[in-house]
Protein backbone atom coordinates (compact mmCIF):
# COMPACT_ATOMS: atom_id res chain seq x y z
CA UNK A 1 0.00 0.00 0.00
CA UNK A 2 2.82 2.51 0.92
CA UNK A 3 5.29 2.08 -2.35
CA UNK A 4 5.11 4.55 -4.57
CA UNK A 5 3.50 3.55 -8.32
CA UNK A 6 5.89 4.90 -11.35
CA UNK A 7 2.63 7.26 -12.55
CA UNK A 8 2.58 8.49 -9.13
CA UNK A 9 5.92 9.70 -9.33
CA UNK A 10 5.53 10.99 -13.03
CA UNK A 11 2.80 13.00 -11.44
CA UNK A 12 5.09 14.61 -8.69
CA UNK A 13 7.07 15.64 -11.14
CA UNK A 14 4.99 17.61 -12.80
CA UNK A 15 3.51 19.11 -9.66
CA UNK A 16 6.58 19.96 -9.14
CA UNK A 17 8.42 17.83 -6.99
CA UNK A 18 5.65 17.54 -4.36
CA UNK A 19 2.70 15.00 -3.74
CA UNK A 20 0.26 15.20 -0.49
CA UNK A 21 0.53 11.45 0.92
CA UNK A 22 -1.72 9.03 0.90
CA UNK A 23 -2.36 7.20 4.46
CA UNK A 24 -4.82 5.17 6.39
CA UNK A 25 -8.00 6.68 8.06
CA UNK A 26 -7.02 7.65 11.77
CA UNK A 27 -9.10 8.26 14.70
CA UNK A 28 -7.74 11.93 14.83
CA UNK A 29 -9.30 12.68 11.51
CA UNK A 30 -12.44 13.10 13.43
CA UNK A 31 -11.54 16.32 14.48
CA UNK A 32 -9.66 17.07 10.86
CA UNK A 33 -13.15 17.22 8.87
CA UNK A 34 -13.64 14.24 7.86
CA UNK A 35 -17.00 14.00 8.61
CA UNK A 36 -17.79 17.03 6.93
CA UNK A 37 -15.52 16.02 3.66
CA UNK A 38 -18.14 13.42 3.46
CA UNK A 39 -21.24 15.56 3.55
CA UNK A 40 -19.70 16.72 0.70
CA UNK A 41 -21.34 12.88 -1.40
CA UNK A 42 -23.67 12.00 0.64
CA UNK A 43 -25.91 13.91 3.89
CA UNK A 44 -23.92 13.09 7.31
CA UNK A 45 -25.52 13.81 10.50
CA UNK A 46 -23.51 14.86 13.43
CA UNK A 47 -21.86 11.66 15.07
CA UNK A 48 -21.23 11.41 18.59
CA UNK A 49 -17.39 10.83 19.69
CA UNK A 50 -18.71 7.37 20.52
CA UNK A 51 -20.28 7.00 17.54
CA UNK A 52 -17.49 8.05 15.33
CA UNK A 53 -15.57 5.70 17.64
CA UNK A 54 -17.20 2.40 17.63
CA UNK A 55 -17.72 2.53 13.89
CA UNK A 56 -13.94 3.01 13.82
CA UNK A 57 -13.25 0.34 16.11
CA UNK A 58 -15.85 -2.06 13.77
CA UNK A 59 -14.18 -1.44 10.91
CA UNK A 60 -10.69 -1.17 11.80
CA UNK A 61 -11.24 -4.87 12.95
CA UNK A 62 -11.82 -6.05 9.55
CA UNK A 63 -8.05 -5.09 8.83
CA UNK A 64 -7.16 -5.28 4.93
CA UNK A 65 -10.19 -6.25 3.95
CA UNK A 66 -11.70 -2.70 4.82
CA UNK A 67 -9.64 0.28 4.37
CA UNK A 68 -10.09 3.83 3.94
CA UNK A 69 -7.72 5.91 2.90
CA UNK A 70 -7.31 9.73 3.01
CA UNK A 71 -5.27 12.99 1.89
CA UNK A 72 -4.15 15.23 4.68
CA UNK A 73 -3.44 18.90 4.02
CA UNK A 74 -0.41 19.59 5.56
CA UNK A 75 -1.22 23.38 5.13
CA UNK A 76 -4.52 23.48 6.81
CA UNK A 77 -4.88 20.46 9.01
CA UNK A 78 -7.81 19.31 7.08
CA UNK A 79 -8.63 15.78 5.42
CA UNK A 80 -9.08 16.99 1.30
CA UNK A 81 -9.85 13.48 -0.09
CA UNK A 82 -10.99 9.66 1.09
CA UNK A 83 -11.79 6.99 -0.30
CA UNK A 84 -12.76 3.29 0.52
CA UNK A 85 -12.44 -0.17 -0.44
CA UNK A 86 -13.75 -3.35 1.11
CA UNK A 87 -13.14 -6.88 -0.44
CA UNK A 88 -16.19 -8.85 -0.32
CA UNK A 89 -15.33 -13.39 -0.61
CA UNK A 90 -17.25 -15.23 -2.73
CA UNK A 91 -17.77 -19.17 -3.51
CA UNK A 92 -17.73 -18.54 -7.08
CA UNK A 93 -14.68 -17.77 -9.12
CA UNK A 94 -13.06 -20.59 -6.77
CA UNK A 95 -13.64 -18.85 -3.95
CA UNK A 96 -13.04 -15.26 -5.72
CA UNK A 97 -12.91 -12.20 -3.83
CA UNK A 98 -14.64 -8.60 -5.09
CA UNK A 99 -12.89 -5.30 -4.08
CA UNK A 100 -15.49 -3.15 -3.81
CA UNK A 101 -14.31 0.74 -4.04
CA UNK A 102 -17.23 3.07 -2.26
CA UNK A 103 -17.32 6.92 -0.61
CA UNK A 104 -14.59 8.49 -2.76
CA UNK A 105 -14.91 12.29 -2.25
CA UNK A 106 -12.59 15.09 -2.80
CA UNK A 107 -12.88 18.59 -0.97
CA UNK A 108 -14.61 21.26 -3.58
CA UNK A 109 -11.69 23.03 -2.56
CA UNK A 110 -9.03 20.50 -3.63
CA UNK A 111 -9.94 19.58 -7.24
CA UNK A 112 -7.79 19.52 -9.82
CA UNK A 113 -4.93 18.07 -7.99
CA UNK A 114 -5.49 14.61 -9.20
CA UNK A 115 -6.46 13.55 -5.85
CA UNK A 116 -9.41 11.71 -6.19
CA UNK A 117 -7.40 9.59 -9.07
CA UNK A 118 -4.93 8.79 -7.16
CA UNK A 119 -6.91 7.83 -4.12
CA UNK A 120 -8.57 5.61 -6.81
CA UNK A 121 -5.49 4.03 -7.97
CA UNK A 122 -4.78 3.00 -4.58
CA UNK A 123 -7.56 1.68 -3.75
CA UNK A 124 -7.28 -0.43 -6.98
CA UNK A 125 -3.76 -1.35 -5.94
CA UNK A 126 -5.07 -2.60 -2.38
CA UNK A 127 -7.90 -4.55 -4.33
CA UNK A 128 -5.06 -6.55 -6.40
CA UNK A 129 -2.97 -7.12 -3.78
CA UNK A 130 -5.49 -8.63 -1.66
CA UNK A 131 -6.44 -11.36 -4.55
CA UNK A 132 -9.61 -9.87 -5.52
CA UNK A 133 -10.29 -11.16 -9.58
CA UNK A 134 -11.77 -7.54 -9.88
CA UNK A 135 -12.75 -4.37 -8.49
CA UNK A 136 -16.25 -2.56 -8.72
CA UNK A 137 -18.16 0.64 -7.86
CA UNK A 138 -20.77 2.70 -8.75
CA UNK A 139 -21.23 6.20 -9.86
CA UNK A 140 -23.90 9.01 -11.51
CA UNK A 141 -23.34 8.87 -15.60
CA UNK A 142 -21.29 12.19 -15.14
CA UNK A 143 -18.30 10.67 -13.17
CA UNK A 144 -18.06 7.83 -15.86
CA UNK A 145 -15.32 9.73 -17.77
CA UNK A 146 -13.43 9.95 -14.67
CA UNK A 147 -13.42 6.67 -13.69
CA UNK A 148 -12.70 5.67 -17.56
CA UNK A 149 -9.41 7.58 -16.69
CA UNK A 150 -8.93 5.39 -13.97
CA UNK A 151 -9.12 2.10 -15.71
CA UNK A 152 -12.61 1.38 -15.44
CA UNK A 153 -15.61 0.29 -17.55
CA UNK A 154 -18.78 0.53 -17.66
CA UNK A 155 -20.61 -2.83 -17.34
CA UNK A 156 -23.69 -3.06 -15.31
CA UNK A 157 -26.62 -0.98 -13.71
CA UNK A 158 -27.09 -0.18 -10.54
CA UNK A 159 -30.43 -0.82 -9.26
CA UNK A 160 -31.09 0.86 -5.95
CA UNK A 161 -34.39 0.78 -3.32
CA UNK A 162 -34.36 2.75 -0.25
CA UNK A 163 -36.14 2.30 3.11
CA UNK B 1 -36.01 -13.51 8.48
CA UNK B 2 -38.33 -16.80 8.73
CA UNK B 3 -41.80 -15.22 9.20
CA UNK B 4 -43.54 -15.23 6.40
CA UNK B 5 -44.87 -12.08 4.30
CA UNK B 6 -48.01 -11.35 3.18
CA UNK B 7 -46.94 -11.31 -0.56
CA UNK B 8 -45.39 -14.77 -0.03
CA UNK B 9 -48.61 -16.30 1.25
CA UNK B 10 -50.28 -15.06 -1.25
CA UNK B 11 -47.94 -16.41 -3.87
CA UNK B 12 -48.89 -19.42 -1.89
CA UNK B 13 -51.96 -19.36 -2.82
CA UNK B 14 -51.55 -18.70 -6.25
CA UNK B 15 -49.43 -21.75 -6.23
CA UNK B 16 -51.75 -24.57 -5.12
CA UNK B 17 -50.57 -23.67 -1.53
CA UNK B 18 -46.65 -25.03 -1.68
CA UNK B 19 -44.18 -23.18 -1.25
CA UNK B 20 -40.34 -24.17 -1.10
CA UNK B 21 -39.21 -22.88 1.85
CA UNK B 22 -36.12 -20.36 2.02
CA UNK B 23 -33.34 -20.95 4.30
CA UNK B 24 -29.72 -19.91 5.13
CA UNK B 25 -26.94 -22.19 2.99
CA UNK B 26 -25.52 -25.41 4.91
CA UNK B 27 -22.35 -27.32 4.99
CA UNK B 28 -24.04 -29.70 3.62
CA UNK B 29 -25.01 -27.50 0.31
CA UNK B 30 -21.83 -27.96 -1.48
CA UNK B 31 -23.31 -31.76 -2.10
CA UNK B 32 -26.53 -30.51 -3.31
CA UNK B 33 -24.79 -28.24 -6.34
CA UNK B 34 -24.70 -25.05 -4.63
CA UNK B 35 -21.39 -24.53 -6.74
CA UNK B 36 -23.03 -25.93 -9.81
CA UNK B 37 -25.61 -23.61 -9.54
CA UNK B 38 -23.70 -20.91 -8.93
CA UNK B 39 -21.88 -21.49 -12.51
CA UNK B 40 -24.87 -20.63 -13.93
CA UNK B 41 -23.87 -17.03 -12.84
CA UNK B 42 -20.42 -17.00 -12.84
CA UNK B 43 -17.02 -19.60 -13.97
CA UNK B 44 -16.80 -21.38 -11.30
CA UNK B 45 -13.65 -23.82 -10.81
CA UNK B 46 -14.10 -26.77 -8.84
CA UNK B 47 -13.55 -26.19 -4.85
CA UNK B 48 -11.68 -29.15 -2.88
CA UNK B 49 -13.58 -29.62 0.54
CA UNK B 50 -10.95 -27.72 2.35
CA UNK B 51 -11.63 -24.92 -0.09
CA UNK B 52 -15.36 -24.58 0.30
CA UNK B 53 -15.23 -25.21 4.54
CA UNK B 54 -12.62 -22.85 4.73
CA UNK B 55 -14.69 -19.89 2.99
CA UNK B 56 -18.30 -21.47 5.16
CA UNK B 57 -16.51 -20.85 8.18
CA UNK B 58 -15.18 -17.08 7.45
CA UNK B 59 -18.51 -16.04 5.80
CA UNK B 60 -20.29 -17.59 8.57
CA UNK B 61 -18.38 -16.13 11.34
CA UNK B 62 -19.54 -12.30 9.78
CA UNK B 63 -23.08 -13.11 11.36
CA UNK B 64 -26.07 -11.61 10.08
CA UNK B 65 -23.57 -9.14 8.40
CA UNK B 66 -23.36 -11.81 5.61
CA UNK B 67 -26.18 -13.97 4.66
CA UNK B 68 -26.83 -16.36 2.09
CA UNK B 69 -29.89 -17.94 1.63
CA UNK B 70 -30.94 -21.30 -0.67
CA UNK B 71 -33.75 -23.05 -1.80
CA UNK B 72 -33.72 -26.63 -2.29
CA UNK B 73 -36.05 -29.17 -4.29
CA UNK B 74 -37.24 -31.34 -1.63
CA UNK B 75 -37.83 -33.85 -4.74
CA UNK B 76 -34.49 -33.49 -6.55
CA UNK B 77 -32.52 -32.87 -3.11
CA UNK B 78 -30.52 -30.14 -5.23
CA UNK B 79 -30.44 -26.36 -4.30
CA UNK B 80 -32.22 -24.52 -7.08
CA UNK B 81 -31.95 -20.83 -6.08
CA UNK B 82 -29.47 -18.58 -4.38
CA UNK B 83 -28.84 -15.09 -3.10
CA UNK B 84 -26.44 -13.20 -1.12
CA UNK B 85 -26.65 -9.80 1.33
CA UNK B 86 -24.00 -8.15 3.11
CA UNK B 87 -24.14 -5.51 5.20
CA UNK B 88 -21.43 -2.18 4.88
CA UNK B 89 -21.07 -0.49 7.21
CA UNK B 90 -20.19 3.26 6.68
CA UNK B 91 -19.75 6.66 8.41
CA UNK B 92 -21.62 8.54 6.28
CA UNK B 93 -25.38 8.99 7.16
CA UNK B 94 -24.65 8.94 10.86
CA UNK B 95 -22.84 6.01 10.44
CA UNK B 96 -25.39 4.23 8.05
CA UNK B 97 -25.23 0.98 6.88
CA UNK B 98 -25.63 -0.28 3.16
CA UNK B 99 -26.96 -4.00 2.09
CA UNK B 100 -25.45 -5.25 -0.82
CA UNK B 101 -27.27 -7.98 -2.68
CA UNK B 102 -24.86 -9.88 -4.98
CA UNK B 103 -24.82 -14.11 -6.47
CA UNK B 104 -28.75 -13.84 -7.30
CA UNK B 105 -29.29 -17.32 -9.09
CA UNK B 106 -32.01 -19.47 -9.92
CA UNK B 107 -31.04 -22.73 -12.03
CA UNK B 108 -32.64 -23.03 -15.71
CA UNK B 109 -35.15 -26.19 -15.28
CA UNK B 110 -36.84 -24.24 -12.15
CA UNK B 111 -37.62 -20.88 -13.50
CA UNK B 112 -40.88 -19.16 -13.60
CA UNK B 113 -41.70 -20.41 -10.19
CA UNK B 114 -41.08 -16.56 -8.97
CA UNK B 115 -38.57 -18.59 -6.69
CA UNK B 116 -35.70 -15.39 -8.15
CA UNK B 117 -38.72 -12.53 -6.49
CA UNK B 118 -38.74 -14.47 -3.38
CA UNK B 119 -35.16 -14.67 -2.70
CA UNK B 120 -34.60 -11.40 -3.47
CA UNK B 121 -37.61 -10.03 -1.08
CA UNK B 122 -36.41 -11.81 1.85
CA UNK B 123 -32.86 -10.37 0.90
CA UNK B 124 -33.84 -7.20 1.41
CA UNK B 125 -36.09 -7.75 4.53
CA UNK B 126 -33.23 -8.76 6.01
CA UNK B 127 -31.12 -5.52 4.62
CA UNK B 128 -34.06 -3.48 6.36
CA UNK B 129 -34.09 -5.50 9.33
CA UNK B 130 -30.50 -5.02 9.84
CA UNK B 131 -31.05 -1.40 9.77
CA UNK B 132 -29.36 -0.31 5.88
CA UNK B 133 -31.12 2.99 4.80
CA UNK B 134 -30.97 1.44 1.24
CA UNK B 135 -30.26 -1.55 -0.51
CA UNK B 136 -28.39 -2.01 -3.92
CA UNK B 137 -27.11 -4.66 -6.53
CA UNK B 138 -25.67 -4.68 -10.12
CA UNK B 139 -27.44 -6.48 -12.95
CA UNK B 140 -27.05 -6.38 -16.27
CA UNK B 141 -29.74 -3.94 -18.27
CA UNK B 142 -31.57 -6.90 -19.64
CA UNK B 143 -32.46 -8.10 -15.52
CA UNK B 144 -33.59 -4.21 -14.90
CA UNK B 145 -37.34 -4.84 -15.23
CA UNK B 146 -36.89 -8.07 -13.18
CA UNK B 147 -35.64 -6.12 -10.40
CA UNK B 148 -37.86 -3.78 -10.61
CA UNK B 149 -40.72 -5.69 -10.06
CA UNK B 150 -38.60 -6.51 -6.31
CA UNK B 151 -38.71 -2.47 -5.89
CA UNK B 152 -35.98 -1.18 -7.17
CA UNK B 153 -35.39 1.31 -9.14
CA UNK B 154 -32.27 2.31 -12.07
CA UNK B 155 -29.98 4.41 -9.96
CA UNK B 156 -26.41 4.38 -11.25
CA UNK B 157 -23.73 3.17 -13.42
CA UNK B 158 -21.56 0.36 -12.88
CA UNK B 159 -17.69 0.69 -13.36
CA UNK B 160 -15.35 -2.58 -13.10
CA UNK B 161 -11.67 -3.29 -13.74
CA UNK B 162 -10.72 -7.01 -13.81
CA UNK B 163 -7.39 -7.82 -13.04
Amino acid sequence: MESRQPEEREKEKAEGGFLLPIRRLEMSDRSKGFIDLLGQLSPCSPLSDADFLARFAELASLGDDHVILVIEDPQSGRIVATGTVFVEKKFLRGCGKVGHIEDVVVDAAARGLHLGQRIVGRLVDHAKASGCYKVILDCTAELRAFYEKCGFEEKNVQMARYF
